[in-house]
């Protein structure tokens, strides 16, 4: 399986897939330079006038709440519409899912169209678990990974998308497996908005690889190796900023092999 | 006093508060990333649906006006409405006062909720300490440092506010003291946002030690220590602004205390 | 003419311009920082209660369609028009031209404001000769430099601006000579935003330079060498950006005489 999760790293860079990323303004840099180093090409537009016509050019979509207002909002429902109409694989960042009731009320909106994956960290997929459902668990804030696993599949069974829960564990929620990669460093929480990239570069697998799940567990598993190796090599986190973008563009086949720590259930 | 100092930024990584931003687009990715290096939480939100949620989740509140619209004014006038009427602290960065009447008419009515702590450079307090006050000392475009003392004094007096003025000399003006830090570098000048940075830092800083005017001048001493220890290892301002976030991060004791120059007055 | 070049970049940093720069959210930061870096000083700013206050006391304007919506686009359209009113030199760059029929729109109504210099890749600049003339030549994605170059001949004739089309060579379309500059290096393409710092850098030429077809030259051959230079030490994109920022500031004579490449034709 490792061979071959590399070699879906190759087949994006082969395809250069165009992304349609509608995020957050913290990170929209980052992002796009995270995607150019992985090898696609980054669109950002939000505007009413655009948005669908600007899907219909891109293989993926990625919407990402992170600093989202009324008229993004509009923006990222009508791009995930669109997606949805297209038949094009489209991912959800739910950024802050169950901080505020606002969140919350979008996220339940952008859900009806059916996202292909949904990739979040263990309180938001928590969160979103339980605004998607009837379940009682509630939400917590100290979240622990067993709690979010079993929320995942919840919500990938009453969503029908793919869910990648980040964190110290990456876990990709699947029809019928579940995988474990343990890769990464600390040092990449001191950095701002690498969930963020990592979900971008995730929306350029799911353009190129067939099933999501495969996509979503080689984007998941060469995000988190470039950051691992990138942090060897830093003393903070400005320089792994820096590096994990270096790595994203130059990581070799024997580096990542040896290095990828991945296991399914 | 140099070892309370120390302390302080101490305090901060300890507490890790949640730090509510509303700021400018040009500085949000390097902002978040202080906060993160200096051992806080960040959270960038605007919309008008849910900024009040945000300021009662978060632990203080930092307002800067750098690329503001009439949308985000009336964001920014709720979140210090909010945190005034909650009585969390929060810092005001008044980016261009002085440069359009369109930003000090939205000044005026955010001095209205009395921040806590006021940072600028010397031209942006001498033209808020003009328009917050009948003085009829005017905006000088060559700002001098005495200058905008005795207008930060002014307006510390008008205000209720502890003054902090960037520059050469960080001068931070309190009740009954004022506090001179000699540390940076020019080379400082030259990467764009590290005053909104520090506004930042020092949001986390009023977040967690009391009163505000050493939260000020701790977090002004560490910001400006680590600017001048990131650029002498840097060949320019691409490099000061990676290794700013390192040492954000990485400062030991030792550093801090033999390069800390504060005098008070 | 080589030293003639290098002379223009030194006459910026003497001069220091204000740019007025109404940009695209990706890059805002790395373009306020490369203008820093290579001497002039940036504002950035949208708000219709206050740009054209804003170009008032800046030296030049660019405006970077980037990731425009309506309410930018009138930002975009009342600073245009201010600069035109008053003189004021103002660089165009059409991001994304022929991507959507609303880009195409609001740059035809841009254009109508007379910028001075317009500077873009060669699909930009094909895009929008098309809109622009009733020349039947057709967008091409997989533009070639030739079919460009004609192209910007064609718009600078109907428009009257100075034209740059950036790429592997850049070219520089003046009223009566084209220059071509075999600078940079292919990593560049890997960074976003770059063409983007590129335009803000020419805008704080224009303001400091006549003929504008000279301070375009110069610009473009600043940030092309300062790309190569920084290339050949970066193991990376996430180098390459900052090494860039780096080497603006930090070029020596020697070194940009020895790099420089330029011919006319």
């Amino acid at each position: 399986m490792e061979k071959e999760i590399w070699n879906h790293t190759q087949t994006v860079r082969a395809a250069s897939p165009l992304i349609c990323n509608i995020t957050n303004y913290v990170v929209m840099n980052n992002t796009a330079n995270a995607l150019l180093a992985a090898g696609a090409s980054p669109v950002m537009a939000h505007a009413h006038a655009e948005i669908e016509d600007m899907v219909s050019i891109c293989q993926a979509v990625v919407v990402n709440i992170g600093t989202l207002d009324e008229y993004w909002a509009t923006s990222m429902l009508k791009a995930a519409r669109k997606a949805r109409l297209t038949g094009k694989p489209w991912l959800l960042d739910p950024v802050g899912a169950g901080a505020t009731p606002y969140r919350d009320e979008v996220l339940s909106q952008l859900l009806e169209h059916h996202p292909t994956v949904i990739r979040g960290n263990a309180s938001e997929i928590l969160a979103l678990a339980k605004s998607n459902t009837s379940a009682t668990r509630g939400v917590d804030s100290t979240a622990e990974s067993r709690d979010a696993v079993d929320a995942a599949r919840s919500l990938a069974a009453s969503s029908g998308a793919v869910i990648c829960i980040s964190g110290k564990t990456d876990v990709i929620v699947g029809k019928d497996a579940t995988w474990y990669i343990d890769n990464g460093s600390p040092l990449m929480t001191r950095v701002t908005g690498l969930g963020c990239a990592a979900s971008a570069v995730m929306g350029a697998f799911i353009a190129a690889i067939q099933p999501a799940e495969s996509a979503v567990c080689a984007a998941a598993a060469l995000f988190s190796i470039c950051g691992e190796l990138a942090a060897v090599q830093s003393p903070g986190p400005g320089s792994l900023q820096v590096r994990l973008l270096d790595k994203l563009y130059n990581i070799t086949e024997r580096e990542f092999l040896n290095t990828l720590r991945i296991a399914s259930a």
